[in-house]
């Protein structure tokens, strides 16, 4: 069904996808290359938020080296949009350039799309299919798609750990851990995320500023502090005006009003969002919300409270850990959460890489039961037709 | 110094003392190729205590194969021996075989030889050189040089534990945190042990059997039980005969006489070693109990309790870990072991090799400090002469 010719441009289409990373958001980083002949005759990526999508790039790049489209093939990482957004449908646009065909990784899991552009595409008789390469597709995605099909970000937890598993002394010494290769790496994770996410705890103990430093990119993540008493101190580096910053509280009473009101004085936005018990922020409400809010995927930087509220509230997709060549013994952990009652009952993961980075070594892992709700997903959305 | 001939020769040497990896002990694992005129006359690798040395092995090979060694040049993976033990010295053997060349991967560590194995061999007017492929033969025998440079084994602590560091429930429920791969690997590493230490916490909770199971090896090691308070329990498995066993205990008063009595009717060795406190074992002397008694690599499967002591008392050289893929929080953690009073003071560690094993990953860590003396005595050990 795919040709080694069409695995080429395909992997092509997801490199020049892959230079959307710090940039496209809340849109997919989405890549686009066009053939006609034999040879390539445009190249497109998604711009930022409100610019060309990339099969409307790679026509206007076509164009401009001299190159009628008409009659191409356009491989595309990611079915082309059918609904007019901030940007007209490309769906459209491919029709009325003529192309002959087209070779989609992956259905848009955008409910607005979904199977819609790839049958606009086959009702104007051109030759359409799905599903080469889809894994990768998925993979540059999953943020993106988590919104679209979970109504909330993919949730990538960063933890810097001792061999042993632990994150800090009972002392709260935890700077640094890891080395500055691994620092630096982590700032590439910060950098493709939409939002960075951190604790009160966090904020006490390592005051930490949760910019993107160090990687070129135009564009710094929303920070989200999770703060339920609203104890922030009015001097912390995470409210220096570098980004965005988000404070959330569990309630807004007539205590924490003014505190709320010096937030905001400083450039903060302050909401509450309470769970049931009142005193805690609802974090699966919270995650529901920067979903709204167009975050694809959400950085977490915290301690092992909000680590251990997170994962025992399943709001945990990944987790990227820097293991560290040293032991800390009984230091504190990463989880700040009572053991399972049997083994059994564990949280499962499945390891997804490992590397070295500078002395340590990298981790991501993904829990077990959301990551196998995903690939049922990524599966139903490979269009074998 | 070396051509690229001499690389391979060596390292066929050192394949061939691989195949030593679980019968020499207590001898070091040696490999032996002769050459003449471009081709391999002969090949040996050190056999079985009392049995040849892999010097003479190589030349009984090359002699049944119809070829007089006389003119060629040996290959060793270490300093052939000077010294009459169970067997005459190799040196010697060389030099009546008219062997025109030595090339050694090492010197011998042993200070029954330590050189002098080349001097004869020189004085023979033998050609010889040192220091082919040092690193690849001193990591070969780490044991082996360790008991003959530092009178104690090479300790290896073998954890089994999720990616969160914890390696028990509240409960002691520990098996089985890793997969049968994992469990199936670690017995190569018990099987390549001269001794299999563990604590009465893991009999207790674990009752296990320590024996190589599932490794063809002729050779069981001996077991080692630290158990303070000779509290095992008659019925233990790790009491089955399958392999020796070594009990040791604090102090052997009146009251536990008669315990040690019926531990000894069932054929286990026991012996005390106290501490200052003579209520624990003293760790350190029954290392250097070990190297007297001959044990080169000392594989250690034990609980947070032993391991966090062993830690204390620097009896660690090197962390075999294998990481599931699962988390269990405020779990049982590696070492039982108080957190360092600052991160400058952590137990410092080097990454060696990271594998995937099952489901599992499998890192192996030295130790920093040990790992940094035994850089300098292999270095000195080069002989760049």
């Amino acid at each position: 069904m795919f040709s080694n010719a069409d695995f080429m441009y395909m992997q092509r289409a997801l490199a020049l996808a892959a230079r959307g990373m710090y940039t496209t958001t809340p849109n997919p980083r989405v890549g686009c290359v066009l053939v006609k002949d034999g040879a390539v005759i445009g190249e497109g990526f998604t711009q930022p938020a409100g610019g060309a999508h990339a099969e409307i790039q790679a026509l206007h790049d076509a164009r401009t080296r001299g190159h009628d489209p008409s009659g191409a093939t356009a491989y595309v990482s990611l079915e082309p949009c059918s609904h007019f957004g901030r940007t007209p449908p490309c769906a459209k646009a491919l029709i009325e350039a003529q192309i002959a065909q087209v070779v989609s990784a992956l259905e848009d899991p955008n409910p607005l799309v979904s199977g819609q552009g790839l049958a606009l595409l086959r009702a104007a008789q051109i030759d359409v299919r799905c599903g080469l390469l889809a894994h990768e597709a998925y993979e540059l995605n999953l943020g993106f798609i988590s919104r679209m099909t979970r109504h909330r970000p993919w949730v990538r937890v960063k933890i810097a750990a001792s061999l042993d598993g632990r994150t800090a002394l009972p002392s709260g010494e935890s700077q640094w851990i890891t080395s500055s290769a691994a620092r630096a790496d982590s700032h590439l994770w910060r950098a493709r995320a939409c939002a960075i996410l951190t604790g009160i705890g966090t904020v006490r103990t390592d005051n930490p500023q949760l910019t993107v430093r160090g990687v070129d990119t135009p564009r710094q993540p929303l920070r989200v502090l999770v703060d339920s008493r609203l104890e922030v101190p009015l001097d912390a580096h995470v409210l220096n005006g570098h980004a965005p910053l988000l404070i959330v509280c569990a309630s807004l009473d007539a205590t924490r009003a003014q505190k709320a009101h010096a937030l905001r004085a400083r450039g903060a936005e302050v909401i509450s969002l309470a769970n049931h018990s009142s005193a805690q922020v609802d974090l699966p409400a919270l995650l529901h919300l920067l979903g709204e809010r167009g975050i694809n995927e959400l950085h977490v930087e915290a301690g092992p409270s909000l680590n251990g509220a997170l994962l025992q509230q399943h709001c945990i997709d990944e987790l990227l850990i820097y293991l560290a060549p040293s032991l800390l013994c009984d230091a504190l952990g990463m989880f700040k959460l009572a053991a399972p009652a049997s083994l059994a009952q564990r949280v499962t993961l499945s390891f997804q890489s490992v590397e070295r980075v500078g002395r340590e070594l990298r981790i991501l892992a993904r829990v077990g039961a959301l990551g196998d709700n995903d690939k049922t997903e990524r599966e139903c959305a490979i269009d074998t037709a």
